[in-house]
Order: C-alpha cells, then sequence, then structure tokens
C-alpha cells in the first residue's frame, strides 16, 4: 500500500482523528490534482485492511451474490476517468454565523485520474433483480455516533444512489492518478460517482447491494442531506450532484497585489454532467464582469482551468475579486446563500479581497 | 366548536403548550373513550381556525385540485368506525433510561367511533395521477423546529402515507364519538389511519398532497422514525403500524389488593388489521400464564377489552402481573425491549407490582 506524504505536500489539517486534509487551494497548478495534495475526507478512522482476504460483496437484490477478490477485480476491464470530487462543505468556512463541521475553504476540491471497474459491469455479472431500485455502497470504515438522532451502536459508512446512476457511469476504482490508491484514499477499492458531490464516493469499498426500498442511512438523512422546500411540506433530500462554481485560486485572501502591475487571476470551474461554457470574473465588486480564458479542453465532470490578466488600479487600496461560471444546460452560480442548503454545496459566489499596493 | 373538560375527566398534564394529555388508564371502563378522557398529543398550539373560510385542499399529483369546504365534506357520503388510536411513545414513561419526549405513562390510548368520509371518496374525485406513490396529510397546527437537524423557518405538522393505504381504510373525520371533533381533537378535520400510530392521524388537516415522491418530512425522518437494522446498513424507517399489546388497566402500580380474595384484573388489547385472539395474564412474574376472557365482539383496529378473575395469595407481599396479546396473524409481543425502536413503539410486556396486604 502506498503512503503519500502530505505534510510534505503543504495540506491544511482539519481534523487529525478521523484524518481530514485540506489542499491549499492557491497551490492549483494543473488539471491533475497529486495524491499528495488531493483533500481527504473520513468519518470514521482508516479502517486496516488486508488485501489479501478483503472481499468486495455484491449482494441484495441479486440473482448471486458475489464475492470478489482484488485480483479478481483487477482482472476485469478497467477504465480510467478524470473525475473532480468536491467534498459538499466545501466552502463552509466562509458561511455566517459559523455552520457546523470541518471548516473548509477553497481546497476540500481536487480532480485526479481514476482507474477501475465499471459499477455495471460487476452488477451484470451479479444480475440485478427488477425488485431494486438503489445501490448502497458501504464502506470498510465504521464507528458509533454519539449524537442523537443516530443509529445505536457500530455502523459503518454507507451511501446509496438510484439504479439508473449506478448502470451509468459509477467506477469502482483501485488506482488515482495511475498510482494504486493509498490508504487514506480507500486502499483497495473506492466508489467514483462522476459528477456527485465527494460523500458519494464511498471509500474502502467493501459491499454493495442492490436494494428494493429507497435507503434512508445516516448519511443521507441526517447527514448529507438537506431540507426540500417547495409547494409541498419541506422534505430531507439526499445531497447528490455538485452545482456550477468557479473557484478563485490566485491571487487568495488578503494577498498583496502590485498596483498598476498585471495580475493573474486563475482558478477551476466544475459542474456535473455539463460543460463548463463560460467563467467570468469582476474585479470590483461585480459591477463588472469579464470572461476569462478557458484552458485546455472540456471534460465532463472534470474540472476546467481558467485565468484572467487582470491590470490592477494604479492607486493603493483593495478589490473584490469574484469568479462566476456558466455550464452549457444554463446554470450559473447563485449571488446569494441558500440558507436551506445548511451547512452544504457551497456554490454562491465569493469574494476574494486583496490588498493593492 | 365543542370544548371538553379534561380537568375535570382526571387527565394528567404531559404538557401544557403545547397541549399534551393523557387518560389515567385505570379509569378504562368501557369499548368507546370519552372524548374527555381521549388523549391529546399536539406538536404546537391550537390552530385558530374558522370553519367558514377553512378549506381542506387536495392537490399535487392530481387531475383535479380541489378545495372543499365544511360543509361539502359534511355532504359526501359519510362513514363511522371504531378506530383506536395509541401514541407512538405510549409507555415511554417506563422505558430505561428514561427517553426523551413526553413521559408517557398507558393512557396514551383511545378507542372512538369516528364519523367522516372515505379518503378513497376524495381522492377519486380529484383524479390521482398515476405518477404518485405516496399521500402527504398536512394540518394547520406550525412552528419552528428549534433543535438541528431541523428545518428552517416554520413548518406544519406533516405525515405521508402509501397511496395503498390511503385508499384501503383511511377516514378523513369530522365527528368523535357522534359529536363534533372539539378544537384539541382537530375541528374541523382530523385523519383517522385504521391501525397505525397516532402520529399520523394529522388533526387540524387542511392540505392532502398526493406527491411522486416518498415524502420524508421531519416527522418521519427526525421524529417518528426508528433505525431499522437488518442485513444492510441501518436506514431510517417512519413508524407505521402498531404493535400487538394488551395493557393491564387495573390494577395499578403499587395498588393494594386484598389477601386471599379476588381481584378482577382487566385491560384492552390491540393490534393492526387483525383480531386479538388471546390475552394471558400472569400474577407470578411470568412463570404461570392464564387465559383472561374477551368482552365484546373483535373489530378490526379497534382495542378488546378483557379480564381475569385472579385469586389473590392469602399471605401478604408483593404481586407482579404481565398481560401479554397475541393476534390472528400469530404475533405477540416481545418480552424484552428491542432498543432500535428509540424512544417509540413500546409493546414489550410491562410489569405491574401490587401489594397484597
Amino acid at each position: 500500500m502506498k503512503t503519500a506524504n502530505a505534510s510534505q505536500a503543504g495540506m491544511i489539517l482539519r481534523e487529525r482523528e478521523p484524518l481530514n486534509l485540506e489542499m491549499p487551494f492557491g497551490s492549483l497548478d494543473g488539471f491533475i490534482t497529486p495524491v499528495e495534495r488531493f483533500f481527504v475526507r473520513s468519518h470514521f478512522a482508516v479502517p486496516d485492511i488486508d488485501v489479501r482476504r478483503w472481499r468486495l460483496k455484491i449482494e441484495g437484490e441479486v440473482e448471486t451474490p458475489l464475492e470478489l477478490t482484488y485480483d479478481e477485480l483487477k482482472g476485469m476491464e478497467t477504465h480510467t476517468l478524470p473525475v473532480t470530487l468536491e467534498c459538499a462543505g466545501n466552502g463552509r468556512a466562509f458561511l455566517t454565523p459559523q455552520a457546523k463541521g470541518a471548516q473548509w475553504e477553497r481546497g476540500a476540491v481536487g480532480n485526479a485520474k481514476w482507474t477501475g471497474v465499471r459499477l455495471a459491469d460487476v452488477l451484470r455479472r451479479a444480475g440485478i433483480q427488477d425488485s431494486a431500485c438503489e445501490v448502497i455502497f458501504e464502506g470498510a470504515d465504521a464507528g458509533e455516533i454519539k449524537e442523537p438522532p443516530g443509529p445505536a451502536g457500530e455502523i459503518h459508512y454507507a451511501r446509496s444512489m438510484p439504479l439508473t446512476k449506478a448502470k451509468e457511469d459509477v467506477l469502482l476504482a483501485f488506482k488515482m492518478n495511475g498510482e494504486e490508491l493509498t490508504a487514506a484514499h480507500g486502499f483497495p477499492l473506492r466508489a467514483i460517482v462522476p459528477g456527485w458531490y465527494g460523500m458519494a464516493s464511498v471509500k474502502w469499498l467493501s459491499r454493495v447491494i442492490a436494494t428494493a426500498q429507497p435507503f434512508n442511512g445516516y448519511y443521507q438523512t441526517i447527514d448529507y442531506a438537506y431540507w426540500q422546500r417547495g409547494t409541498s411540506a419541506p422534505t430531507l433530500v439526499p445531497i447528490t450532484e455538485m452545482q456550477v462554481k468557479a473557484a478563485i485560486a490566485r491571487p487568495g485572501f488578503a494577498d498583496t497585489v502590485r498596483a498598476g502591475k498585471m495580475c493573474l487571476v486563475s482558478g477551476a470551474a466544475w459542474t456535473t454532467a455539463a460543460e463548463i461554457t463560460k467563467v467570468e470574473v469582476s474585479t470590483d465588486g461585480g459591477a463588472k464582469w469579464h470572461k476569462a480564458q478557458l484552458l485546455g479542453e472540456p471534460v465532463f465532470n472534470a474540472w476546467r482551468l481558467w485565468e484572467y490578466g487582470w491590470q490592477a488600479p494604479s492607486t493603493p487600496g483593495q478589490a473584490t475579486l469574484l469568479a462566476r461560471a456558466t455550464d452549457s444546460e444554463g446554470r450559473t452560480q447563485p449571488t446569494k446563500r441558500d440558507e436551506d442548503r445548511g451547512s452544504y454545496i457551497v456554490n454562491h459566489i465569493l469574494p476574494i479581497v486583496v490588498d493593492i499596493r
């Protein structure tokens, strides 16, 4: 099992036990995030897994329950996809009043190349029954939820998705950027659910359960869920797809920009199942907007880097930088926070205030 | 609007605002519970409803949304059903450690004759669309949930059920024991969901919403739900059907029984969509069991009264009385508490310890 040296990579410690690490977003320097700079979100201690004894179980509403070894999985047809994962709580540190949970700034997001087998292929081997409506992913990581309303006793981290999504593009990945997964990133196997917030991409995957009832597990009701209001009464819905978002990597908060000089404003933008078609930058708090240049090629469910050359004012003072992404479905970012989202899905436009000297 | 004098009826105050009243269960004296001795469970203040302006709205996945007046409803075909309602938290006071919530003893249960129109008839008038899978009941009562994880802002009390149940036997009742509903019991209209715990029988009913998605409202996820464990990961399920249960009304806790004399042990027993076929009584803490006599005739979803003539021991001391019901589906009561049920569904056998003098 590989290890990556997070502290050497300058990662920000958000929690030591369980391990939660954030990338300093100002260090963004390419389409692919190196493993050691990819954010780590854990709910329980990293499980101690002996890969020779580990099995991936496929069970529930299937014709033939399966138990696959690591070698059997690696022997199946493999696929490699660049996929951006953003933690559903990324940006939470900017909320007022302060929200509960790890205080992620901008760096609980990363883009890696994931190699593995298609969940659809595994499900086909097991034979999904007509009764199934969802697929649950369960990790080997487990612990107790101490605060009510949690279930009694030890639970495993688990998350579900509709069968349609499970069959579409979900990967069971054993490699990240061409290397075996590290322990913190889910060795020996993790799910990669393209376009969904990171909580769906279950690490240390040990069970895949086809279920006939919508799964109301802890991590999609009490946690990673929000109250959806509408014409009907508020209903608790699990967080699923990432919302369109542009994040400024540089300059950062309270950085100094030289008066009258060119300053490259740069960052990344991402969305779900669509292309980023436009990133706009404002350097005056939103009065005027300028088109940023999109770098590289568009890739579904992976971020797109962008940059904008800004001629900083010649007089010292402060400037408020904003970035706003729009996607090929016409979706763009709200200017104000939607409070119904609680401490999750922070995709309203966040100001970066810099000093001009 | 009628009022009933609860304090004169000796009701036990469990909470003043909102109003929660318990029947002293030792006062059980017939198949029908008088209105003034029927337990009251409220989540918010009793709403102030002007019946001339009140409407029952039928909306959501329907062909024709409806707004029915009180007189229109009363003009429809009416049905009268005796139905037992038990609060899902009835018996909670006997749990150790002490459970959160109103400390109901045995009296958060009652049996009344309810008169109203069939929900099925109202739904037929509106025309349910094929997309509908559930029906939500929303009451006029509303307030804020102060503790997380609750939705922001004011919410109404609301509860749902599968469309199959909605079409089966649910009543929209405007009379209780032949009289107009009292304010505390839901005037002008309440749902009566036979066989389900009381939380489903929404009072002050104002909206009936057919919905295409399972409803995960506050009162069926955070409240009135429990963690179901199984082969799969724990999943939060809403509380629905009442579980088979016999409750001893007399003698009560720490009552004195005369040594060597006959003592009538009596109470009620109920279940869901089945008949109570047997009530057994033990007077020695469970070593020996004796058949109690079932009184009256069996009625689906209404309780059955029972009694057992006990020859008390001639030597002074203590005796532990137990009662255990069995229904026509072969279901009976557990001897031990199932902790997964949290603070709800208390149907394990509860001992009544009496003094023999």
